[in-house]
């Protein structure tokens, strides 16, 4: 049971506490309404983290002798009570961030949620993320094994159950990979976020695992979280949101050479080619309205530009892009600080020369409503001022770019930072596809994933995911956070070993294959057990 | 052929020129006689630099469009090159760094480059460093495709042919994921670094491969340093050597948010529990001696420390390894500054409460000698000056820290940082079965390479091998920088590909496998085509 006191307890070392130093408290809103909620939530001072940060220690340490099974367990466990909690969570999610119940928090971010965990459970029992590598000639064997630390995660604001600190998509690959977890719940849903953490206490007690395996901090002041993420203890970090905190945290990670996986902003360019406009022009810009709009325009994959070669098919699309636009409904922005920063975005946007087409500001309802609004600026200006035309407003807010040819198209997409995705349309039959050649070219490198003929919202539970991308996207190339088992692989070590002795190897890398493993034995994929004269 | 000028000319764009704008020279030493050679190589300036990034650039894309099975080839006979040159390199890199023709140079470091590079072809033709994942259901597909952008290799000076920049394992590994490489030489072996990339450029003019492809830098000034791993067109980096240079160029990668691969120092500790050094400890000692002296103890994988129970049979083990070390040959320092880095180390130690017991001196002879030397420590002496003590001497050097119990010993593990290697000798019919059981977890998470019973010197070129391991030995635990695929793996970015037309696809993700690739598709394993009907 959650103890009664004035400000809401931490959940440290398996104990709900009152925060014994508060540095502060803090409220989060209903987004419809703009009212603060009523439950107050302690800023935790450096008390609380250090004791979050020793039981993480000795928590790291107690898992190293849990079978994989109990972890399994207790992703399941977490699923199952999301399910029964399923009620009071949407309930809850849809009081603080104003998203709607149905069909978004009920129907597909919840279960969504629980898929992931179930995912996560199975990717433990088939330990597919471990990777083992048995080299018989050598007698070396390797494998991923967990970090020897705890691993930190700060939740965004979009997405108060699967990308949740709790029970999210980073939460189910660090505890799949062995680690226990330090969460720090995002200041937008606050309570939704102690409602997963109990369900969370309930599955270990339950499992009778370490109560340190999860650990709920609802907030810190800003120079106690660069200290989490530096930590000697700590394992790793993982931080969805803002370009600016995540970059703040990458520093004193990097200072300190713990690793942390970021998703930071991204503008998530929409390519349409000429024969593709020619084509189904007003088709695509009905689903590019469609997922601007999407979730008040607040997902990572948001398409936020659009290039397009002017002329009157460039005409048709944006008539057709205004015209749904404008009919739109406002969204409603997570928190109170977002129409400002929309509004700081489009400022510095029309001042280095885009054109406000539809909406541009709040909405007159009561709470954080903000009009669907579309900009555009022709290519010429956006390569003169590439950087602040690129800068992410996170809503429903989408730039147009429109070029005088293909071959400006493509010194657009040279001038783009990393991001998560980009898409390219073109003409069914093949007319446009020696400038998608071209182009996807240019762009390949500089996204995470690369579609065709469809916008980037939909990111699917896949191993062959790639939510991630190049700097400033996230903070390395080469990793996931959605889609498993790569994004367990973030929170592994690599584990060589070297002449160690059968017995004492894991259980993955002995002669014996202990289930129906993959592994990698002198170079061939195998489920089968090490042949004892294999060398 | 390389022409003459009075600087060594640089190898940019696929043209040896003369440095334009030198910012100083170097020259390399012979550290059997500490005079240096006659060559001169120039300090290279921001003109080249900007350069070689241009062409480096240029060359990321078009190797894009370049089929693998030619760089396969071009890996192939860079190999075939370095058989050809034998005999020129062998003397070369003795001349350069001290170290014996025969049967190091000539019978172990270049048939092991040499098999490096062919190895890497293997997984060029194989792709088994690209892990396609193939999800039908979803039509998602991704692999692990090139950074984009060039690769900066930097040489460490103790493996002039195995490590070096030009035809190294960070080389082989850059290009086999299709990146160019810009190599910065080492200066401890400029000439034998020239005569690679002559190898070098001679394979790429045979296959006529994009000239930049490989470019050579043989120094730069410490800023130009910086600005080249923080470039915005480059992919990434790679760096084997100091601790301080390397945490100086991977505070400026970290800021521009590159990858940057490490590895850094390790002391590599060798813990002796009581049975085995009962059992066998003056054989325990000549193993350790011979391998604290391996090419002058300069090697990364060195054991640094050993850790003993004190008593009557740790001082047979001590009294042994002072035996043998004091008859050892004095080793040959690579660079005319390692007496000096190794006798701050040694004061830094003695001054903590360490003893001297062999050597501790620069050798008489002319040349870069230094003796075999031993210190010993207490344990709670260690513990008290943890850091003091394990700083790293890079040299025949050794420290012997005496624990009063096996839990004194595991208190010494859990202070150790961050190590390559860690070995643990135990009792052969398994006496020290349970304090094994607790120090190998303590020190599991603290190295890349655990072994049993056998010292880390030898680092085995296979896919279970991981050279790698927690920072401050590495940047990150994740990678191994020997053992292929894995060390592939660091200059790959995530690709994936949604809803991408069939044609479009990289061949390694069409329906059809285009040899016979392991591929997981839906979640297993297979070398076989996607079925037609799969989903």
């Amino acid at each position: 049971m959650i103890p009664q006191t004035t400000l809401e307890p931490v959940w440290i070392a398996g104990r709900w506490q009152a925060e014994p130093a508060p540095e502060g408290e803090l409220q989060s809103y209903n987004p419809k309404t703009g009212e603060a909620l009523a439950q107050r939530f302690p800023i935790s001072g450096d008390a609380t983290l250090q004791a979050a940060l020793e039981a993480g220690r000795s928590a790291a340490e107690e898992l190293r002798s849990v079978a994989p099974e109990r972890i399994a367990s207790l992703l399941e466990r977490c699923a199952a009570n999301l399910e029964r909690d399923r009620d009071a969570l949407v309930d809850s999610a849809h009081q603080e961030t104003g998203l709607p119940r149905e069909p978004r928090l009920r129907n597909v971010e919840l279960p969504r949620t629980i898929d992931q965990l179930r995912q996560a459970a199975a990717a433990v029992r088939s330990r597919s993320f471990c990777d083992p590598q048995i080299d018989t000639k050598n007698n070396l064997r390797s494998l991923r094994g967990p970090l020897g630390g705890a691993v930190a995660v700060f939740g965004p604001n979009n997405f108060p159950f699967a990308f949740n600190a709790v029970m999210g998509g980073d939460f189910a690959a660090a505890l799949a990979a062995g680690n226990p977890v330090i969460a720090k719940a995002h200041p937008g849903h606050l309570s939704t976020t102690q409602r997963l953490a109990q369900a969370a206490s309930e599955a270990l007690v339950a499992l009778e695992l370490p109560p340190a395996t999860i650990q709920l901090i609802y907030a810190l002041p800003p120079e106690l979280g660069l200290d989490l993420v530096a930590h000697p203890s700590l394992g790793a970090s993982a931080f969805t949101g803002s370009r600016r905190a995540g970059l703040r945290l990458k520093a004193a990670a990097d200072r300190a050479g713990k690793p942390i996986y970021l998703e930071l902003s991204a503008i998530n360019p929409v390519f349409v080619l000429p024969g593709a406009l020619e084509e189904r022009g007003p088709a695509i810009a009905r689903e590019l309205a469609a997922s601007c709009t999407m979730g008040a325009g607040q997902f990572c994959t948001k398409p936020g530009v659009s290039v397009l070669s002017a002329g009157s098919a460039a005409d048709a699309f944006c008539a057709e892009l205004e015209a749904v636009l404008r009919a739109a409904p406002a969204g409603t922005l997570l928190s109170p600080s977002g129409a400002e920063q929309i509004q700081a975005s489009l400022a510095s946007w029309t001042s280095h020369g885009a054109r406000l087409r539809v909406g541009g500001k709040p909405a007159a309802a009561p709470g954080f409503g903000f009009e669907a609004t579309l900009c555009s600026v022709s290519a010429e200006q956006f390569l003169a001022h590439s950087e602040a035309l690129q800068s992410e407003a996170f809503g429903p807010v989408h730039l147009t770019i429109l070029a005088d040819s293909s071959s400006q198209m493509l010194a657009v997409a040279a001038r783009l930072e990393g991001s998560l995705t980009g898409c390219i349309y073109s003409h069914s039959q093949g007319e446009d596809d020696a400038t998608y050649d071209r182009l996807a070219a240019g762009l390949r490198p500089r996204v995470g994933r690369l579609l065709n003929d469809k916008m980037p919202t939909g990111v699917a539970v896949s191993p062959a995911m790639n939510h991630g991308g190049p700097f400033p996207a996230t903070g390395h190339p080469g990793f996931s956070s959605v889609g498993l088992p790569g994004s367990i692989t973030r929170f592994t070590a690599l584990h060589s070993y070297d002449a160690v002795r059968e017995r004492r190897l894991p259980a993955e890398l002995r002669d014996a294959n202990p289930g129906s493993l993959w592994r990698r034995i002198d170079g061939e994929w195998s489920r089968g057990d090490v042949s004892p004269r294999a060398s």
